[in-house]
């Protein structure tokens, strides 16, 4: 059976709180839950984790190479502007990651637009909501 | 049933053939018919169309305006990084419209970084090769 | 009589479907019959012509040329930022040239604040809506 | 009857004199007698002013406000490129400015191609001569 | 007893109207009278100045420092993004200068979000009204 | 009784022993005591919590917000210049937060200039030693 | 027998009329029969095409290819500084691609200093007339 | 008898008081009679005029030009760095300019080192302190 | 005997594994060995640390200080390229410190290029392998 | 007969040594021998040098002009991307310069896409190996 | 008496035939001999040295400081622009260091707008034509 | 045994005179003798060279290669930030090169943090005085 990290960043832990405008109304633990729903349809075992902490994801990217998970979905929330620490983590591992936004981070303020981290992902994926995730559970089952 | 326009722009025509390292080697032939099986299993109709002319790119998003499509997939190729014409053909227009590129952009030459497409698209799939296409499939159905 | 031609570019085909907050109500169509008879209305015969294809813009400018024309009063929509090709066009041909926008460009995105084409144009008209078209009239007029 | 009030900024006292080959022939003086004449034809009163000073055209917007003036056509010469005090001065009034240059700044210096006015005023009328005073008053009309 | 002077740059003087959802809608006679009646009740003399003209301002800089104000609270408007003379006026007094802002700039446009002036300044308070001008009083009391 | 946190960021622990030409003499024990007593004079709860840790001061922040604090005086240290982690925490919680500098860091190093942080607080306090946190409470307190 | 294309942009069919002074006063029928010459005297087949639709050139270099060209000699005009389309268009195909620019680009507008196309052409020859295209014949004989 | 201007700008007023270890401990006066001095001794009337007033400084150059002055000794003080009205002036004139600075600018803050008034002047004496007045003389002298 | 502390910051927990053509094959482990070693013969006493966290390495160098370390031999890893933190942390104690980075970063991507931490550091070695931790610590010897 | 100026500037002489992959496998004696034989097929007397020092390249530029050479063939190697000096001598002489460069500059790193020297030469020949300075003197032969 | 060198740089040798519109008529021997004389009439003795060479340069810049000379008069031609190393000189040195150039060089190309070697010159003298050097002299004179 | 050039670029003859606060108080011959002997004493001659001509330093480096020298180490000076001829010369040599700065360059101006020569260079030291190059010598030893 194949094993995928589902990782989330800082502020994520607020969803369906935090501008739901902007993120959806729906809950992590929902989120969580739900992707780990379809990973069980699909054959998959998806971890989850969430962190505030910018150390605490690139110890989780690590355990996930150390483990052999087969792919990681990284939200990696705001981190994905400067966390070339994230970046290199993700360039150090041998398991293919799949960058998700929730909203399309584009349409939004200047500094969004870019990320530090893209260049070291499989790919990304990004505006379409928390369907988003879904998506890469498909993209990662092969 | 639902209708998607699969719209690809220039030298996508070469898919297979153009820098198979990056691109694949399957060619437009063979990918358009694979979107539109996907289609057909999910109840939607897929209709094709790649050009290397902007101007035929935007007539063909009026078009799909025009003809009450319920999605576009739009490959724009090398327009992503200056088409502010095509830019402003998705904004015009109701039908939601859904980024993609086979290729990791963020992964190669600085050009390819920045699209002035992505801030009207509904979202972007990038980096996952063709099985970006069905990804796009997925996400317009619902 | 005196001959002008009316020279839309993209995405100007869906005036008053395109969003008429900024673009206001009005059709292309609607349009360019009021021009023409503010044309005639001063003695100048008004030709009409709109096209998403830079291509075809820059034939019309050099048909224009050709033809002796008196000027040319021309919307460049989204090419007016980065059509360099429409700018030599209009360089190299000796029909006085009036840039018009509609909505206040300055007011909008960032992008759409530069115009590769006005340093070649005789002048611009900014912001004034489709009033803008009539008062490019009366400034070719003599 | 409307009111209007030209405002012309520094340097364009010299009018006639200054750089004829750039800025024409004709003094303010002819220049504000002739707008005047087109506004009575039109059936507007013309009020003209003209400074130097920065805090004098600011004065004279604020003045025009509390007068309920119909509109103003304002040539800010050099402050164009500088004076948001004299944007922030047109963002808080409720008559419209149309902002006027007599010469085609986008073929001049870099430095005339960016005006820090233009985002608050209601249009652009720029490169026509001393035609656009003229169009600009047309404008106002309704 | 301390003398502070209040010194308000351009546009101020429309305080109250002047899109009241930025800037509030206490006047400028209101802000002057309130933080006169502040400085009374801490033992400090509060003289108040509000000038559209740079110089004026720059003027009242060298007077207070000739005439050995204790303190300057400084809303320099717009002035603040480009007058390196206000600027260089505060570095060459002795009387220590507070800057302070109604709106938090820094929530505003591109170009409020730079101060040529805050260098020289002792302090700034930003983006907390009228009350800004309020502790600038209490920050110069000691 | 309303409840406020004081949130002091990386480095700030060294108060009093870190360069004191800049940061003044006093230790965080000191301020903290200090912004304490203020606050009880003025009928406020004042909780006081300092870290090192990025994701330790957006988990305070999510906790304030959770406890229904009545507001967040926050010293970000060097992460206001480029947490968009705490900018979007910051962004995600009804808490109001006020942004406070002891230095004055428009006068420092050209990296001090710009706050990724400040678009999303309440308002700013700058450079007013550590009288700035007691103007803070004050700011806060109606 | 060799065959090289010749592929001239936008604007070069006006070539002898537009701008003598920078472009020469040889026409384009000139031009392209001199070539063939050239190519005859050196066992070189030359077929020549002119457009100024972005689209039709791409659709050339790509015909070029299947019909194994052994080179082209490829005047872009503007489309040098923005079609990253056309830069596409060189990259997917196997025939090697000279750029020609007839005036020296470099000391004309800032804008024409730079190439999107330079980097994946064979190599370039400026600013030597119309005498650039004869050496590009000369370079691709062997 | 030769006229020549001697115009100060703004904070210029505060020679001798103002940062003396930058602009020395000479005053305005002293300074003003020092030059009519030199000018005296060789056939030349100096007239002197210092202002804060943008607007003042820029009515005086029209003057000098009205009157015929063979020249303008001009220290823009901060105005050099933004005041594109002044140049304009200076442009519009007949009037030699020479542009002098006490300081070496090039030595102070990076904002001090761009001139917008340069390029219209016939030429610059910088860092020489009150002795480069006294070489502007010699140099407006033939 | 001194003491120095040997700092290594994220993902150089993964020496060895991670890139070996750009790291080298040696572990952490061994590095850490080999630098202790080496600081014996020179009668040196190292400590050793590593963390994927930013404020934990904050801390260690706080911590340093206050246990009166000699030196610190720092490798930050990726935060070279944003932690204003660490700069500030390094900036804020007394024990002098070396920046030693293994590869030589000028010659990577871009971003590598430049470190917000070298202007407070005493000196950097890069470039050198871990060779480069060996003559940190002659360097700090004396 | 005429004659030209064959000119090498810095690391040229260690053709054929030098990076063969990107330079070729040719020495610059049989580079210089090679060139001399096209000239005198050419009716062309070709001099040849090469220097590793400005100076000694602006020297021979001038002497050039002296001795009224017909042309320069110029590639002035690393000296493109900096070397001012060279421009002046350049623009100084009335010889016409032609600037070739072996390897395609505009595919290399980003420091080689820029020549401080093209807006002064004649023309430019890039990317076509040694065969470049063969086209330049047929370019100069007319 | 005094002893001040007079040091030309790249290209000034050709004073006199080098675009005399912007360089004047005079040759570097006729301007070499006026300042010589000036030097005389003042008690100066000058001495002269030209080089298209940087290195020269620097090595004379030494040995005016070993020869304890009392200042110098530098022009030093597009040096002016890159030369650092001739910068460190003048740093390096105590001899006070005037910097001259003939032409307005703000009123040129935009790469002569900043030179790198102001800031640590005494002072400069722009744009006065060769009696530039003539007030140099009486600048160091004193 | 082993053979090393100590190459060392513009004004590092001035060592010991010049702003010693910065570059210490030892000679370059002090320097050149202690490296010498610290050769000596690891088997490894070293060969001494000072220039201020950057073509001398070319040389130098060529000749290194010719001789097949073990290493260089290099203190480029100034040219640091400019001499792309240097760094080519670098490039095409196959002898390591390690770049030495005596003084933390990153703690200085601006343009002293970019090196257009460590890409090319094995490595660098820097800031650590001229215990630097003793260092260099052991990084080259083995």
């Amino acid at each position: 059976m194949k094993k995928i990290l589902l990782l989330n960043g800082p502020n994520l832990n607020l969803l369906g709180q935090r501008e739901p405008g902007i993120y959806g109304s729906e809950t992590l633990e929902v989120l969580e839950s739900h992707v780990k729903k379809i990973g069980n349809t699909n054959g998959i075992e998806v971890t989850c984790f969430q962190s505030n902490h910018e150390g605490a994801l690139i110890d989780q990217l690590h355990e996930a190479n150390a483990l052999r998970f087969d792919g990681v979905i990284l939200n990696p929330g705001a981190f994905t502007h400067y966390s070339y620490a994230i970046r290199d983590a993700i360039a150090a591992i041998d398991v293919p990651v799949i960058e998700v936004h929730i909203s399309n981070v584009h349409a939004r303020e200047e500094f969004r637009h870019h990320s530090v981290i893209s260049a070291v992902t499989r790919g990304q994926i990004v505006g379409l909501g928390i369907r988003g995730y879904e998506l890469a559970v498909y993209a990662l089952k092969d």
